[in-house]
């Protein structure tokens, strides 16, 4: 068996070219690689590799390209869709590839196995601000969040970070080193190549560092709780606070009442910020740049907006305990739901003004499917990207409930579909919604994108079971 | 010869398959689309198609595939490189298709032909706006505007035409129809086609139709002019804007004495706003979405600026026949250069804190290279995109120093790589520079362009000549 064969050749060459530090084939080491933290994949790899240099991962690369070696290529291993857990593959974690390279007034260049959340604190240091911000900061890191072009609460504002991505180095499926990080902003000498490995999933190439813009800090910042009545009026709010306030809009988030029952029940030291209770609820924060005037403004706008009947009732963020408070009524949901049992979860994004007939639509929808499920809409209303999260009937069986992912998943995508929207907004593809996306995708899009795939990695040795 | 009885095959099915008002062979009505506007290159086609419907694109892109027939695209024909002047090729042009698709409240979807002054009335109308803005406006076509990323005055706030298409319409070399106009912002199904078209150069397709971000009106703008000592002065500036000011930096331009003194000189109606001559000039404009506080803002970052000694004089416009004025002694340079004699161009960018010391090098080595010669390096700091024109000696004559511009450019273009620069900060590749092109890029990124266009482009049809 010459594949075989190959293989071991492979795995030899790899562990002479790499220090003995840098690689490993002990289980208890490379265990929790292999994990996937909502215990969804367990993975299996003959090598874990874990290069502390670009050069290494140029060195393996090529190993892998000359023996045929397909790799996986792993970040901070927070994905959600599986692609960072391999099934037979070469794991190589960036882990260790973790140092800023440089930096200056407007960006930072670092590797790619850096921790978001060192990178909010290194760009605090500079007075600087990287404003990416999502639940698992702590972990994800540089490489991964470009490879999954990771979202986050703020991408009303800054966008993705596709959208924050200056320049990256990629070392690709033949082992040769793509570097963009010194390409000055302004350069039309041929095609755009760095949004196409962000959000590729590790299928092109293993990102091995990045060149991200860094933003001025806010002077100040103002954070507003709201009630309302029905999903149109938070689109009609979304379109007030960008007429009144364009440049200081910076994340506005749904809320529906059952989520708010949710996290007062079940999360401690959170309760409603109103006596009564209403049908939904928005959460919005503003940035200024210039602290006169910015509570002024919050104030006009909420008064034009309760005026006009799109708010019922309104309260402003006094103290930063008070925006952590209200931030946290939104950012709990999740957590909230798993005393409630089963969630089935769908990632979508529609057109901001289909936002209030998809929930409708999907709604109704999976309580016909599974009568007495409890649908739980929330998230970015300013991107139409919609967590759909459906908690299981009160006193079914959990187990029997999440049988019916699938055929939920296929009735919420079709939906998505008719409102030409996207079954994954920010979470990717992986291997959880490989058949979803042939499904759902323009055949001219998949065609154009395998023959991408093929020129760049004809042996298909990069994260070969992923997205495509 | 097979590769002749494919060409007249297919000429004959092409005026077939569209209507006859959609083609032509008639050498009038062909020869304003075969001279570029600056008469550098005068091109030949046997054949002119002007589809009035997408479906008629599709249609002779196929016959186009199946008979191996090369097509060259054109938008409005203003770009500067040369490439949408076909030598033999199809010409198709974009120009007749023209209809608004649709609009929403921030965006806008239009066809490849309607006309950059045009989207700006549309959106005038909408009272929204579009920011890219260019000398060319009145021609140049969205088509070519997304096919060459085209850049302007405003980039240093809302970015490039990359940074402002949403979707795109493509038809590929194979008559396949690719759309991203209806996908919802937020996406990650896969690999981001979109920009990599953009820029391309119509070597990847032919774009028919854009889906573009719209902005709101800014409630107030305020422009400066003020004089400098020197370059570093400008860099010092831009970062004093950028920190006091984030949001309301929207055009940095630089000028200096040479060509203020040009302006003055050569057009009608300008005058200097400065009663003593300076050696650097900068305009800044500055858009505020709120009126109260602005012109405050502004008195008080030109205090700072004039009490640390980065500026030396200022005015602030007092109205729009003003701000006109002064924006024109930056407009004007282009044209203020014409009565002066020959002018060798570079279009090139270099980090911005870089600005300085390249435009000191430079200076001196075009000095040394044809003594009298008279640098005039101008335009969009805050990009580190410098037009570094070059006017001729004075008494020399203009085609023996024309003769030394591809020696000018090489030397130029040597000391841009060391800088990490762009040989084509926006005008793009086109078949001018594609010598430098390969002179001065990663080989890595060229062959993994290369690989592209084999793969979207296997017979090499679309735009053969241009880029690549």
């Amino acid at each position: 068996m010459p594949e075989n064969r190959n293989q071991q050749t492979g795995l030899t060459q790899l562990k002479q070219a790499l220090a003995p530090a840098n690689w490993s084939t002990d289980p208890d080491i490379i265990a929790p690689y292999l994990q996937e933290w909502r215990e969804r994949w367990h993975g299996h790899t003959p090598l874990l590799l874990l290069p502390r240099t670009c050069d290494e991962v140029v060195t393996a690369v090529k190993i892998c390209a000359a023996n045929k070696l397909a790799i996986t290529p792993q970040g901070g291993n927070t994905g959600l869709v599986g692609g960072q857990i391999p099934q037979g593959e070469i794991l190589l974690s960036t882990r260790m590839l973790n140092k800023v390279r440089h930096t200056d007034s407007d960006s930072i260049t670092l590797e790619a196995g850096c921790i978001l959340q060192n990178l909010h604190t290194q760009a605090e240091q500079m007075n600087q601000r990287f404003p990416l911000s999502l639940a698992s900061q702590g972990s994800a890191s540089i490489g991964g969040l470009c490879s999954t072009n990771a979202g986050g609460v703020h991408v009303v504002r800054y966008g993705s970070m596709r959208d924050l991505v200056l320049g990256l180095e990629v070392v690709l499926a033949d082992g040769s080193l793509l570097s963009t990080l010194h390409k000055p902003k302004k350069d039309n000498t041929g095609y755009k190549l760095t949004p196409m490995f962000i959000g590729a999933e590790g299928t092109l190439g293993i990102i091995t560092a990045a060149k991200l813009k860094l933003f001025p800090k806010p002077e100040t910042t103002e954070t507003i709780f709201v009630a309302l009545s029905d999903v149109n009026s938070a689109i009609a709010l979304y379109h007030l606070c960008k007429n009144e306030l364009p440049d200081a809009l910076s994340l506005i988030e749904l809320v529906p009442e059952r989520g708010l029952t949710f996290v007062t029940q079940h999360i401690a030291n959170t309760r409603s910020p109103f006596n009564e209770s209403y049908p939904w609820y928005v959460v919005i924060q503003f940035e200024f740049s210039q602290k006169p005037l910015a509570r002024e403004r919050i104030e006009a706008l909420l008064e034009t907006a309760l005026n006009k009947g799109i708010v019922q009732n309104a309260v402003i963020a006094e103290s930063a305990q008070q925006t952590q408070t209200l931030l946290a009524l939104r950012e709990q949901i999740s957590a909230a739901q798993k005393p409630e049992g089963g969630s089935i979860k769908h990632d979508i994004s529609v057109p901001i003004e289909a936002i209030p007939e998809f929930i409708q639509q999907a709604s109704q929808a999976v309580e016909l499917l599974i009568p007495g499920c409890r649908p739980l809409p929330f998230g970015h209303i300013g991107d139409g990207n919609i967590h759909f999260n459906v908690s299981q009937p009160l006193n079914m069986n959990t187990q029997e409930y999440l049988s019916h992912w699938e055929a939920m998943n296929q009735l919420i995508h079709n939906i998505v579909s008719e409102f030409n929207g996207s079954i994954s907004a920010e979470h990717g593809i992986g291997i959880l919604k490989i058949s979803e996306l042939y499904k759902h995708t323009d055949p001219v899009k998949l065609q154009t994108m395998q023959r991408i795939k093929r020129a760049l990695d004809p042996d298909n040795i990069m994260n070969p079971r992923v997205l495509l």
